[in-house]
């Protein structure tokens, strides 16, 4: 049979979704971030609804056709990768808010939601939906969930898992099942929901989520941001704070070679070759505390110290944050990194990598979500590269190790893709990928999701 | 082979553990609190490291021997009850508290630590460990992780999965198994640790736990009681609460049942046949926040309202509830029931079981987290009923399908157990059941760890 005529036994298959085959269209749907290196899928399917993936999934265990899932390809470790002869399940085309309820807390969604309009419907209701990635304004829900996604705010509202109730999964077969469901707690069974959050399209699709709102802090924002000399003093100064007990909603830090780097491309005055320490408050008294962090702040050895109150002002100081990569993307192609070590361990870890790249002769910047010891190593590389160079791997790969054996995880909040499943065994251990292997083999006995990925 | 002498070649494999086979001993191993119907045990293994887990284990797998571990036995759901011919592996001698990290913000504990005990260890070191359950000062952290146990906090502070990172498992063969780390973040693989936790057993033995601190709240606590007509009336507050933003970090409420059985025992004053809602604040600003709470309540029609400050008049205020089960159960035998409905059904619910244990004619005082949806129906039945009597459980039967036609699960946060099987379907869906036995086949194929419990 050729791909033609199975390509239209998917169409016929499809209550409601798209068919495409264009070469064209088809290549927008190949890669996600990161462009890793990426088969040439049968077709896609846009789906319009949960029928739809019902529908392909049969189809592909009819046929034994592999399926790659995908939102909006904002992935950072090659998960929305497609594979030779796959079908891409495209899931950004799902985009209702079915349910909004202040008084439950919760909202009912499909996987094509941007997260940033979740967000603002929340507020709307006078909550919030916490979780805040990067890339909050392009990434869908249903990415977030298959991969786990984490942010700015983790260190005070945790990570995506932490704001699901219950998820509709169409399984490798075809099967809807409904996990978890719309109580804030339950313990009926096993946590099937926190199984597939995070498992990044290997053991079903997410078709729908309910998700968990919170109420939105009450005051408003003050932030505290502190220079030091270098980013290992700026991350030793985020200990104190614990130390001292002053919890931030996000404790973000910003290395010497990333503040160079903005403050030559948007933002003069920034002082030179120092490190940043950026701590936000959002509840009542966020006035003071962001005062007393900078008063701890300057008494381990702050160059300078700034505090700012109001959402305005706040705004502007994350922005320093915020446009971080875009500050070191501008001079070449980047592999922006992400692990993450025991909080304790974050001033080592910091001076390894600079220790590791200077030896690899490699440049590297790093920003850090540094009340949760996650780092984010950016690469940079030339422009002209076809892939990422050797050296590059090289480098990461010795501070993956590193970070393992500082107690710490390969990837903190961007997942394992295919881009980290090298070091995999390194981390979850014989037994470890053994038990992985045979609870994708119990979920997805013939392989056919998003294969290669993480296992 | 007898049993003599398979239980002697038990013995033999164990480097450090005690074999209790004495039939006086034994007993008292046999059940949990609800002593559902229990078989006759071999023999039962108190281990004391990890080393007789993985023995106790692998000795099953051989001999093909079931083996249901318990922690201090005071589950509500018959997870610890003892099948015919089963090891009973005893976890409750393994106490120590490995390490202590307040810059990680984590413990790593054995299984056996009294919940309380870790609650206090942190405390000295001026974190917290919110896991709040009504035993803390007789479970164990094993069986607190192994039903995933909820309590008083769980409002503001989430469940037993919320303060865990990482777990050291022992499978049914006796490999064991790490899952999760010491970083408060990280997504390689699948969240293994999830799905161990609430599993009651049936996946694995837990051996050890890294389990995450807070920061201790700054405030002294202030606590709001609000006396209602009627229980339906106090839930409806609690809804009140939430719509406008009040977030206690616990919200308790007692029946006007309860209240009365409370008031003839041993609290004179109470106003008689009121229902009490009880908010307590423990963040900074906590006595105005108890003060506008107790405004509100005012204002939605309480009867009479009551505000106080610091811990000790807290504390006072809470032994209310503390001591509710205790008010009902020197009247008769109880069994103490578990399920959840949405917050916004929390009214209703209580309105059906109340008219549900009217029709059967059974008395049903009732206990809630109103702020999880999560209520607890007392039932009261004669001393000398040798079991639970069937109208007791045809009225629980009614009211578990009610919650599950309010959106709810018929289990918050006591789990599954022997005594909850029946209706398990009902809320997981075919599917649902079919993923579950997937998954147990796939972890403990010969079907040894804890039989007949949860599927």
């Amino acid at each position: 049979m050729g791909n033609d005529s199975i390509v239209a036994e998917l169409a016929g298959c499809l209550p409601g979704g798209e068919i495409v085959s264009d070469p064209g269209r088809l290549a927008a749907y190949r890669h996600d971030e990161t462009h890793a290196a990426a088969g040439e899928p049968l077709c896609a399917v846009v789906a319009r609804g949960v029928a739809d993936i019902v529908a392909t999934m049969r189809f592909a265990t009819r046929r034994r056709v592999p399926v790659v899932p995908r939102g909006a390809g904002t992935g950072l470790a090659g998960g929305a990768t497609a594979t030779a002869g796959c079908v891409v399940l495209v899931l950004d085309a799902m985009t209702a808010i079915r349910e909004l309820s202040a008084d439950d807390m919760l909202a009912v969604v499909e996987p094509g939601v941007i997260t940033a309009d979740l967000a603002r419907a929340a507020a709307e209701l006078g909550l919030m939906y916490p979780v805040d990635p990067g890339s909050a304004e392009r990434s869908t829900l249903g990415g977030n969930l298959a991969t786990n996604a984490g942010g700015f705010r983790c260190y005070k509202y945790g990570v995506t898992r932490d704001s699901v109730l219950g998820l509709d999964v169409v399984l490798a077969d075809g099967r809807l099942l409904r996990t978890g469901g719309r109580t804030s707690k339950g313990v009926t069974g096993y946590d099937l929901t926190s199984l597939f959050v995070g498992s990044e399209g290997t053991l079903g699709v997410i078709a729908g989520a309910t998700l968990r709102l919170r109420a939105r802090p009450a005051g408003a924002p003050a932030t505290a941001a502190a220079f030091y000399r270098d980013a290992a003093r700026a991350a030793g100064a985020a200990l104190a704070l614990t130390r001292a007990g002053l919890r931030p909603s996000l404790l973000e830090l910003v290395d010497d070679v990333t503040l160079r780097e903005l403050e030559e491309w948007k933002a003069p005055g920034l002082p030179r070759g120092a490190a940043l320490l950026l701590g936000q408050f959002d509840s009542s008294g966020s006035g003071r505390a962001a005062a007393a962090m900078a008063r701890l702040c300057a008494d381990t050895g702050a160059l300078a110290t700034e505090v700012v109150t109001g959402a305005e002002e706040s705004g502007r100081l994350m922005d320093i944050r915020r446009q971080s990569l875009a500050a070191v993307s501008r001079l070449g192609r980047t592999m922006v990194e992400d692990f993450a070590v025991p909080r304790s361990r974050l001033p080592e870890m910091l001076t390894l990598i600079r220790r590791i790249a200077d030896r690899h002769g490699v440049f590297v910047a790093t920003v850090a979500h540094a009340g949760d010891g996650n780092l984010h190593p950016t690469f940079l590389y030339d422009h002209a590269a076809a892939d990422v160079p050797e050296k590059v791997w090289a480098a990461a790969g010795e501070m993956f190790r590193a970070a393992l054996e500082l107690g710490g995880t390969l990837t903190g909040e961007h997942g394992v893709g295919t881009l980290k499943r090298r070091w995999l065994r390194d981390e979850l251990g014989d037994e470890g990928i053994e038990v992985h292997r045979a609870v994708k083999d119990a979920l997805d006995p013939l392989g056919l999701m998003n294969p290669g990925k993480v296992l």
